[in-house]
């Protein structure tokens, strides 16, 4: 054993050090699936600055959907009317150049791995990045929020593309679970409701902390995060579900609990974020 | 967008040609979870050979798991009666050196990324594809069989580890989802039973052909699939559930189809397993 254990040390990529991240001017709402219902148009004018009167224009980015042109026309339909022009990623040249044209981006759903690659080849991961710290107004939803942690490490998709790095934007220094769900998964099966034998999303995070230590926050269908700088609100009246390495899951109805998870995140060195590392 | 198109023509990995494999001599035991019940013992000793007057040995790789002493423990209690005797590879400097001197493998379940790393890490997983080509018995369980197929792109774990590479065993030319559940998923909430929002398994295993060609094949729980050359039997009295690119989810009783795949699979280089390749 002591053998392979040192084999496994030698080999395996070593933690990176975390550069400073300055996220004092972060405009972010970041939404699991469903979340906010009859308020969502309000909030997303909010965030964006936009209404019919004084108009925007953002960056949609659909890479996690196979059919892009039918999320851009969905989107279009969705959000002109509040005065929010939508021009879509996969239309343009250079989306890397765009962004010094919009006010704001918002990147949607579908499946994380493959947004993740496109946001890497396309140089769009590091642009956007860079635009959100600097005050840019970003929406995520679903995929789009899992790639605003320090990994993709805690999505619940299916890995159908491989992406040169499981890295992400680092907005907030937790990895963040959306369509978080409590308890046990059951499915219908010869007429009747079995439960499912599969891992709970908690087993799955629990594993994560097995070879990770960066704290994992669940984002409940129907809730979302509104961040500005290290500012948190808990929108969609649900608690959020806190997971942290060795300690027992919590709720979290409190978003100022998340606010000083940030700054101790953010001066605490045994669990800044840290790049994809397997234990041995 | 044909400028965008075309940076992604460029710099995505290109898929490999694939190597011809023998698959004739492949003595292989496949179990989702929960597989087989008061059947289990009769079919693993007759996969090993062994008996208590005809004991074996074999190399059992829990990697997939993070506390490997308490796995190796239980599997002894179980298979010891058999007349199998386990060694865990966490336990031995050279696992792979090991390989020559024992009569089959078992790589049990946990999370699929956690266990491909490791296997990568050191060696064994180039040389237990080598042992079962050439007819070692091998018996996976849940991430077991998920390395059995071209690539691990169809688990349903959590990606807490990043392998170097999401290229697996390809005992079989077809991906394989374990665990493999119908329809929606349901959750507790509030005392109610309410569906879950996020995607069902045949929605993840449809956005994998939007990006793959390889078929993929759903093994419930409680199913397994026994493979001695190409022919297959399907245990556990449930369908199995086939996926191909373009065509409607079937249901499949009959094990021969599952054969006929293979042959078919070799024999047609347009659906041939290949790396995991990012479409534009």
């Amino acid at each position: 054993m002591p053998e392979l254990k040192d084999q496994f040390d030698k080999s395996g990529p070593q933690p990176a050090v975390a550069a400073e991240v300055d996220r004092s001017q972060l405009n972010l709402l970041l939404l699991s699936n469903g979340a906010l219902a009859d308020k969502r148009a309000e909030v997303i004018s909010e965030l964006y600055g936009a209404s019919p009167e004084n108009p925007k224009t953002i960056l949609f980015v659909a890479f996690a959907l196979n059919d892009q042109d039918a999320a851009a026309k969905r989107m279009t339909a969705w959000l002109e009317p509040l005065g929010i022009k939508v021009i879509s990623a996969h239309t343009v040249a250079d989306p890397v150049a765009l962004l010094d044209k919009v006010d704001g981006v918002f990147v949607t759903g579908g499946n994380t791995f493959r947004l993740l690659d496109k946001l890497q080849k396309s140089g769009l991961l590091e642009a956007i990045k860079q635009k959100a710290l600097a005050g840019m107004p970003y929406m995520g939803a679903s995929a789009g929020i899992n790639v605003t942690g320090p990994t993709i490490m805690t999505t619940n998709d299916m890995p159908i593309v491989q992406p040169a790095s499981f890295e992400a934007m680092n907005f907030v220094p937790f990895q963040i679970n959306p369509h978080y769900v409590d308890g046990k998964f059951y499915y219908e099966e010869g007429g009747k409701v079995v439960p499912y034998q599969g891992e709970t999303r908690a087993d799955r995070i629990n594993q994560y902390h097995e070879d990770n230590a960066t704290p994992v926050v669940g984002v409940r269908e129907g809730s979302a995060l509104r961040i500005k700088g290290k500012a948190v609100e808990i929108l969609g009246g649900k608690p959020v579900t806190l997971f942290e390495q060795g300690k027992p899951a919590a709720e979290i109805t409190d978003a100022k609990i998340l606010s000083s998870l940030i700054e101790r995140l953010e001066s605490t060195p045994a669990v800044k974020p840290r790049t994809p590392f397997s234990k041995p």
